[in-house]
């Protein structure tokens, strides 16, 4: 089959390679469209090492060509949950699948979708209803992770929620937050995010300036915000949150901090008895849920798209990550080009 | 001051009597809005049995006249908790106000909101934003016990949730359940109830005849909803509740039952492993919830208002209160029209 | 092998069966202890039906024989959680595996443990501790169906909880409670099961009889326990949980009722603002728990056997399950007698 | 009255003074006795300012006087919570009243228990029942703020705790954890404090060096604890708990942390799914169950007074306070050596 392969950091080609195998759980899945993501591209340029040659791609939608035991049958749309888990150890064994220290990412610790096939467990494969656009059906893994941070943060209809940071995780905490019920204040440094963010029901935007918590604090009665959702990855917009927050509110840690110092307003978290919630990837019970939330219309994908190209294009398309996060660049979605 | 005083059951007259006289923690709040509520119809007719003379109504909005040490002024609009709590037993002592077995109902075992003026604690009186339309205020005391109910209940976006019974409490929990993000289908025999769901925002209403547990299964995909709200308080409404539920879902017991008897399906309790949850009144800390869920537009009051007449015709009220519950008929408001 | 086989109701032999095939993900177990469960009975005498010639037993530990592709090692001590599930429907894919319509208990509806041999999923067995006696390890299949159970009720260090019927699941329940802080008061009518309660830690120990309320609100300060667990499955004594438990308080109905008749207190369910919770046998991830809880000595399982028997007796042990359950016997555990 | 009053940062004097006015919905009580805390320090030598002159002291036992409207009789031996709110800002209307923002601490923002007399609102004032020691009365206050904080931290039958410090709060949180079921393992550097939390019941106690992020983990299977309850205030000790808590726990922020530097390891936050959670002081609502543990023997306090002194040693006290904190000294306790 095609496949685009990593051969080392910064070398990637389309190259012709053996189909993977159907092992006695899997089931073998056409791929036909992938996201890229920020793994990806560090995946990519080697600050995420990974053993060569390897088949990047952890977001991707496609058909069913082999379902084996499975109840699936060939042609059915699906969507795959690219965490597999050992089953076997404590974390496993006790519910906590997505802890598992053996789990391999497809796509990282395993060939994974930038590819025309893909072997994945059937329990790790999830029927696409019709209303979905296969297009935008790779997004839908990044909404299982949001789905399930926020099913870790209590939020009544009503609540304040504000959104740090409005990239694709961004404006999917925010069309969350608001089907929960939550008038939902998104602040971020673009213009063009901060009108994606309005037009898909944010109640508010702010300009993510130094004048931001000032501004949210004003928005939200003088109070302060019930919870805030904070993507961005930078120490300084989780001290805003602090900030920011009511006392008594909630934090969501969802970007991934990579910074190793940067002080907390330790003091405030005590004073305002703040719990910091922190959540990572998905669980493969996430997917009903997130699947049913982008069917009945209350989370859009569409609008998150802001490029699709073909899969051979994957170098470019992971190259122009690269650039200003500032920007209007949502999420590229690949064709695969094989239909 | 005038007021409508019961001497009697049946007995209902307009008066003179004293101004209520405010203690130390009290507001002194003119009447201007009350609603009227079955429980009235019971106290009316004697099936609650008061003590004769006894100004009836708990639902009520009006203006402050003596603030007292609060932090009110004079003629701010606001809507008064008619749930006292003594503040020393057990319940009081851990936070479980609202089961206070010394508790008094204003309207029931102390005067009440039929009348010019009423004096409550401070804590039992909350300002009434300007968004809200007055007439509709008094309802938002009934929406503070379906808020109380829901707190109780787990709901996330993209859930089924049916509303067994649409008068006023169904009404609320519809609406209160699509701010939450779920898929709302509402069940009464009711044409006019189930138009007005509709306008509201359910998703779906069905005729609540004998076929209604069949047709719930089939417009949740076969499998049932995940929660089931009953408020009609019939013994086979809750039968019809355990058999229509998915396994593991939940169902909220909201009409108060007062049958003696009556079979419930335990086994099915046990195999589809359902929790059956209760709920009694409200707190005072679910009054700023729901006067926020109106102001922001999430739960509309209006529309739930049949009937608006003066204070004086109290007694004809509370006779259309007594016709046939599948009508039209939803919440009368009484303009105390001395403004 | 050798396995007692049910070849028609009441009809059980000791028979020579082939050894059961291990599929790919399973693991091979000599079955070394089993205990004998209610279900079990019924099943014998037909009034739970199943497909003959079928095995029972569905509480067992035994040894590895044959470990597959899975991290153990022949002669590990094991147990092997017996409620098997298909992994592809609604309630598998949301995580609420125990609600598997498709699922399979081994012992009811695939062949089960009172046998020489036993195959079962790696993910359905568990490396038993050396601290844990391999004689009372089948107990630990009972009780993780009471972990998962309490867990879904919140009991805090001080509070009162009331377990009616000390059976082996009560005797579970009770020690469960006193394990998270409760002041544990038992109920039965058996002076044997009460003086076991006591030994195994219960506070107080009340006779089951007309006065068992009175008595459980006199030891309560008048108040009534925060919690009861109900675990005969009559009805009378639900209602009678009802009658004793505090405003506010929880009650876990654990024995399962098989009455389709019988009123409930429904006014009083409001009124105490009461959540009936139920529970339905037990996840896998329950294991580790169970395991845990025994190994550190919290919960005894040694002092609920009451009989040892060979294997080859089942018939006889059965028989005696059928006697009067006001008596002293306990759990029956049959010894595969091949060690 | 007398009363220990201080007149500036480092001025304490014995001083006869006017006795506390009762207002309406006071108590009037006469101090027995009162414990020193952390915070008395601090306003003592300044480095918390109040308005001088000034009763310092938060801990505090003693006997009803005069009673007022509240249902105590003169004698009833009693505590008192003396965290006061305002009843009329947002946090106290939602039910947050220990964030009420008006909140008055007695001891620091008005007159506290170091003196023959104090007057505090009925509901601020709970009965002691005569099985408690009214020594120890005093540290019940300390009690309900770790209850406070355990509330908000799931903690299971079995599970592994870890208490990082083993001063008062660490010995308190190192019983209450033990209550409910957990496997206990305290750190400090005391040798002193090991020994005493091995008396109250901790499974294992481990050195506080640089070794004890390994001893722990290997004491915990080589996974880590389930929980780590952190009351140092220190952050290279938060950053330990984080390091060694498994996958999937919890750490409670318990000590307060007042650096304003020090880097936390944010990425294992993210990886290993930690939530940070922060308790703040304690309700009214927690003091009935505070008292329930010490009544029924799950908490006890006796052990941790190291100091009986009469009340006009206060400065003497105090001073003793600053010394090093690695010694045998815990909790000092006034007798107001009035009785």
């Amino acid at each position: 089959m095609k496949a685009m392969v990593l051969t080392a950091p910064g070398e990637l080609v389309l190259d012709e390679v053996a189909r993977p195998a159907r092992g006695g759980r899997d089931v073998l899945v056409r791929v036909t469209h992938s996201g890229i993501c920020g793994t990806d591209y560090k995946i990519f340029n080697g600050s995420i090492p990974v053993r060569y040659p390897r088949i990047m791609g952890h977001e991707m939608a496609g058909e069913i060509v082999d379902a084996g035991d499975a109840p699936f049958a060939a042609g059915d749309k699906v969507i795959v949950d690219p965490e597999l888990y050992c089953g076997a150890c404590f974390h496993c064994r006790i519910g906590q699948t997505h802890l598992c220290p053996n789990g391999l990412l497809l796509g990282r610790d395993a060939n994974g979708g930038f590819a025309e096939y893909l072997a994945a467990p059937a329990t790790h494969v999830f029927a696409l209803p019709g209303a979905i656009d296969p297009r935008a059906a790779p997004i839908i893994q990044v909404l299982t992770t949001c789905l399930h941070a926020q099913r870790q943060v209590e939020i009544f209809p009503g609540e304040y929620v504000v959104v740090l940071g409005l990239g694709v995780t961004g404006q999917l905490h925010a069309q969350l937050a608001k089907a929960r019920g939550a008038t939902v204040i998104g602040v971020t440094r673009s213009a063009d995010k901060r009108a994606l963010a309005e037009t898909l029901g944010a109640d508010l935007t702010i300009a993510g300036d130094g004048d931001a918590v000032r501004k949210v604090r004003e928005a939200t009665g003088g109070r302060g915000p019930d919870v805030v959702i904070e993507t961005t990855g930078v120490v300084q917009q989780l001290a805003a949150a602090v900030a920011m927050v009511r006392s008594g509110g909630r934090i969501l840690m969802f970007g991934i901090i990579t910074a190793k110092e940067g002080a907390l307003p330790f003091y405030d978290l005590y004073y305002k008895e703040l719990s910091l919630i922190n959540a990572r990837v998905a669980k493969s019970e996430d997917y009903p849920g997130a699947i049913g939330l982008v069917e009945r219309g209350l989370v859009r994908l569409d609008p998150l798209i802001s490029d699709v190209m073909p899969l051979a294009e994957l170098k470019t398309a992971i190259g122009l990550l690269g650039s200003d996060s500032s920007g209007p660049r949502m999420k590229i979605v690949l064709e695969h080009g094989l239909n």
